[in-house]
């Protein structure tokens, strides 16, 4: 079986970006199998009493971080704007993201919609931005849209959130390995790689 | 001049560990100076609306650190044992800190606390345990206790946390740099030292 390592992340979390961008790169040098696992912070932020992003709820943390991922994507080389306004709602990304993951472009989609928030700054909440991004994909809109908004779908989401909540993710990006182990962070990216070849 | 890099931890800190146990071999290599400035994230976490550690606060993310912590220990075969109570108060280390900072013995005394904590996981918060760590350096603990709690030391140890709340620290291990940048976590050690070698 080959090793493999699930990517956990929610569009709106800023880390997720630079995690988003390198992942692949880094898994197929490594010989490590990705699954992109969108969900939504929501729900687990609103657990530990978080009614919005805590990058808003405490300052000092969330000017630091701006400036951190600043820098983080200048020695990447990654394009970075921030985006306003933030938190975006992700709800609709994730749904769309699900569906395009069950067929051949949920990877592309999931890169695209992380580009277009953190790299140019622009809007990935609502349903004309996500067309777009279809759009850029050549994807045809409608019916995904549609069947991410179906009742099944939907279900789906929800019950990739409580498996993160099972998990004990408690933020995004997080990593974790087919033996429960669990890395949290884009920096923690190049170990949870290294686990999930060699757990020890 | 010389670079510099301000290197800035709460004893009570757990990922101040790591970073204090490697940030005078990897300055050494990059020819960075290191100044150790204790403070106390307790007034910090106040300003916040804490009351405890947020690893306390979050038990996801709590649970989350202590394996993360104890892995990174592993890889860095450095002795890791998870010290009860947590957190302790720091007050009284800070405080003896400061002195012997002052004098020839301030850095190995910070280093002796993280590793009687951490490494062997006993107590750091009273003047039996601070006694015996100055015991093992030699250091005759009367005086240095006594100008430890002096008024003028006191002050200032709230000086020294007042700066940090100036810079923008909301956590630990922190670094900052001439040029004012910060730099936040045991994982961005590295990344400190080379801009305070190349700022850019």
């Amino acid at each position: 079986m080959a090793a493999a390592l699930d990517f956990w992340f929610d569009f709106a979390s800023t880390y997720s970006y630079p995690a988003a961008m390198r992942v692949r790169a880094l898994a197929d040098e490594a010989g490590v199998e990705i699954n992109f696992r969108p969900f939504l912070l929501g729900p687990i932020f609103k657990a530990q009493g978080w009614t919005t992003s805590p990058f808003n709820l405490y300052p000092a943390k969330g000017g630091y971080m701006w400036r951190d991922l600043e820098r983080i994507c200048a020695d990447l080389s990654l394009p970075f704007q921030r985006p306003d306004p933030f938190p975006q709602n992700s709800l609709l990304g994730a749904r769309v993201a699900l569906v395009g993951l069950r067929e051949h472009w949920g990877d592309e989609f999931c890169l695209e919609v992380f580009r277009t928030q953190f790299g140019d700054g622009r809007r990935i909440d609502d349903a004309a931005a996500i067309e777009k991004i279809l759009a850029r994909l050549e994807i045809t809109a409608e019916p995904v849209l549609q069947a991410a908004q179906s009742a099944d779908n939907k279900a789906r989401l929800r019950s990739q959130t409580e498996e993160a909540g099972r998990r004990g993710i408690f933020g995004a990006p997080t990593f974790t390995t087919a033996d429960g182990e669990l890395f949290w962070g884009n920096d923690r990216l190049e170990r949870a790689l290294l686990w999930a070849k060699q757990p020890r």
